[in-house]
């Protein structure tokens, strides 16, 4: 029974109450609703998951609780995003037990190092794990950039299993899916860039990993069958739409970064129902009523309202 | 007799003796070949046109010989990139006289300076002269990313006619071209990414100024007919080969940047028996006798030698 | 019984043995060695005091062990380095129950925001923790400066006591400390730049914390008496042996930054007798045996070998 | 009849009419005024000098016009800062046929290369030229450090006398000069942060290029010479005002950047009766009403006004 980690693994962003505590019942009905969409796997504890803002007690509820929600109906690829290796490890070590079907682990970060940190932790943390590790290639948080070759070397020795690429670098990025194809694709190569999955796929990137499925994962799902289908007008059009949602996660303007984005994903989610809240863990602000008037519109232009 | 500036619009690179003067003939030589390719434009004196590299007397040399050659078959841009504004309305005014068909401009560079300068630099510049003028975004270079709100309202204004997207921001792009096209495309909006070329045009774009296109004209001409007649599996299938052919811009070891991309893209002319020499400017060093060998590997792999 | 934080604070390194463990025996004698020295108080779990590589176990050891040698005899200052607020307080917590002196945090990092985040910050660990908070700007890290008006409302304000400059930006610094000393001096503030402490004296700084005084905990107390007592020949003198003596972190060249800076003074602290390895923990190697030679080098032409 | 060049040179800023054309009598009173407080040279066309924003006849107008009103009672040093080469090499040939006693020359721009492309600019440079030839390490404008090693390489080698370090990395610099020391003092060692100028001199710094000394050229000689006579007291004392009345660069809301910064010089001339107009180059405006009186705040406090 092995997973192929292909199609649309949207990360899963996190409901929390008003005092900022996870609310249960609210990711409950996302979890749901995401699968429903049809989805091949789920990606919790990442950028938009909240990984970095969770105390540990947090992050082990939310392992546990969507182990529990999920009941195996998909795989869960875990977040396993700290400065440094040994901590990783022992994040690994959680998701495992847990029964993760993946880890995401991006380089390490704060202390200052070169490529060879990098390669060396990627692979200390496979040796600690019998778990498909994904590499995390996302150097706006990191500041650095994973190198392709060291991703295909990594990928042919089974050290890593797959890459989520939010790098912004199409081109490195489409450099790297026609190297994997040419050595046989050791590499399950996925973009985390919403607005241009279309392109990702038609330039053979393996699925997507994007933050706004939170908001429409039907419109993800569509748009992945199409491009199995080799339908490419299909695939542009659910695009066109997608990129003129993603307006929700762009209105904010007392917010920048991960508070605008995340943020009106969460107003997104509250207005249609899902989640009862659309507040931020500390230090973020929530979006504020004028703002989430605008994603009210942008959810009635794209039929979603 | 209006030019519409979509299609394909090589970035025209620079032959020099081994002394490092211009040689005309292989630009002639160049140009022609370009020319009988079908391309719907040429660009001079861009990055990879080597703007930037040239003295006054060089630059007017580029410019008249480009226009004798060239003599009306293709419009031709001529790019006018210095640090400041006087500056470049000094060349803009230059190029009109010679027939130029449009100017490409870039934010100002080297001093330090904030948004609003950047706007009132290409007001002015558009105040200067009658030609059209292209916004060339590329901030590796001039370490300013032109906000795409600003080019969609000096695109309204009449102050731009069209953008060369160099940015290396596929997700901005796309939303510019979204809204571009939402706003009655005031705007011409081309992506010098010559690798993404197929998801660039999946998304609207208007056309591609590929430096690889020095190389292989013919692929990208294919490549835009078939995107013109929604064929997208062969924009497909010619990108897959073109993003091979790249290799010849990234084979370097003893160099990097424009020494490493436009010394492939010279050696391959050579290679081909287009460019006498691929000889650079200085401070730039040519390629060395087995990176020239690996490019020779490349044209060989994808049918050009 | 107030404690001012003026003077030499040096940010301790950990000793570890060569399976990575924790050395207590070593990190003793090297607590003993600075505290004899004469210094004004001790920084532990900052950037070189592997903060960000403990894990939440050895974090607690370090603290506990520390406490335990330290005995009274200085005051600690712990370094409470994570990417976010909530996770902040935690460790916050943990410290002050162990009886630390006060607290040093850094902006929010890895998830984008802005700077009323990075303020917000700030102010919810204030009001966690009756501990003094320094606010620890060190941009190379956490990729944001903390704005030197910010920090001095939050001075001004009692959220924060001080700050510990490794902005690497003396321009600013500079002025900071002049609008502080026009405030009533609210702040204490400490450069982190061990090679430029004489001009930081000059100008007004109330001390440092210079992760070379691990090597030379000595030289830099006399500097400060040398500095409170306007003698700046003798600040200029000390200054300049410790500059060359800061060669003992920039002789790597198998490593760069972390593991080449921390390496190197625990390189030196193993050959002057007080570390008995200079292991560093996963993923940094250890320096190798000519750049070893390298340090024995500096120490001897320093006079501390 | 050598030029040290060691001392105050400031880089001179240039005064224009209100319809942006150059005012030679203001530049007249410019010169003068800065030449009798006693400074040690000067340097035209440089960052503050807008040498990248005069076109070409503006820029010997300017060389021109200096070297007559100058008339020999101090070495002038010429900027001949470009993003190439050979474009350098001509402005070097104009400016030693005009009388420079030196030519200071940044790292090329735009175009990006490596540091060997560096290294062999400025020996291309050296090589066209007879004047003694400074490295301007200016990284926020050129986007390269300057490596130390290539700078006492190349001061070892006589390919360049000095450098003007606007790098704003005092530990770097610091190591430099004490670098050059040990190896005899081929380089004469410039600081350009006028805000910080007595740190430097501790550290052994030959002089200072502070933008700042266009409004108080008196100040900085008194520091000068102070630090030639070992009298830290009053270096600091000096600075101290000098922080203070730096203030002028830093009051634009309007503006950032260069147009903050020589925008207040310029403003504070006006109100000193040297300038008759604070104006700006294109696309730069000039500050606005109130902002020059927050600089006549300034003058006033320190005593200028």
């Amino acid at each position: 029974m092995t997973v192929s980690f292909r199609g649309v693994i949207p990360p899963v962003v996190l409901a929390r109450h008003e005092d900022r505590s996870l609310d249960a019942a609210s990711n409950e009905r996302n979890l749901n609703r995401i699968i429903d969409a049809g989805v091949d796997g789920l990606f919790i504890l990442g950028s938009s998951g909240e990984g970095v803002f969770c105390t540990p007690g947090e992050r082990l509820d939310v392992i546990e609780h969507t182990m529990r929600v999920v009941d195996g109906r998909v795989p869960v690829l875990v977040g396993c995003i700290d400065t440094q290796t040994q901590r990783v490890i022992e994040h690994v070590q959680v998701a495992e037990q847990a029964g993760a079907a993946a880890v995401v682990v991006t380089a390490p970060f704060y202390a200052l190092g070169g490529p060879e940190q990098v390669e060396e932790h990627f692979r200390l943390i496979h040796a600690a794990t019998s778990l498909p590790v994904f590499a995390y290639d996302i150097p706006v948080c990191v500041h650095v950039k994973l190198a392709p070759d060291m991703l295909l070397r990594l990928g042919q020795e089974g050290v890593i299993a797959g890459v989520k690429d939010s790098s912004g670098n199409d081109v490195v990025f489409r450099l790297l899916v026609q190297a994997n194809e040419a050595a046989g694709r050791p590499l399950v190569l996925l973009t985390g860039h919403e607005v241009v999955v279309d392109g990702a796929y038609l330039g053979g990137a393996d699925g997507a990993v994007p933050g706004l499925a939170n908001v429409d994962p039907e419109g993800y799902v569509r748009q992945w069958k199409a491009a199995e289908a080799g339908d490419w007008d299909t695939v542009k059009k659910e695009q066109d739409r997608l990129a003129t949602l993603m307006r929700v996660a762009m209105t904010a303007t007392s917010l920048s970064g991960f508070g605008a984005g995340v943020g009106g994903f969460k107003a997104a989610l509250t207005l249609l129902g899902v989640f009862a809240s659309a507040q931020m863990p500390h230090p973020v602000a929530q979006l504020q009523a004028e703002e989430i008037e605008t994603i009210r519109g942008v959810l009635l232009d794209t039929g979603l309202l």
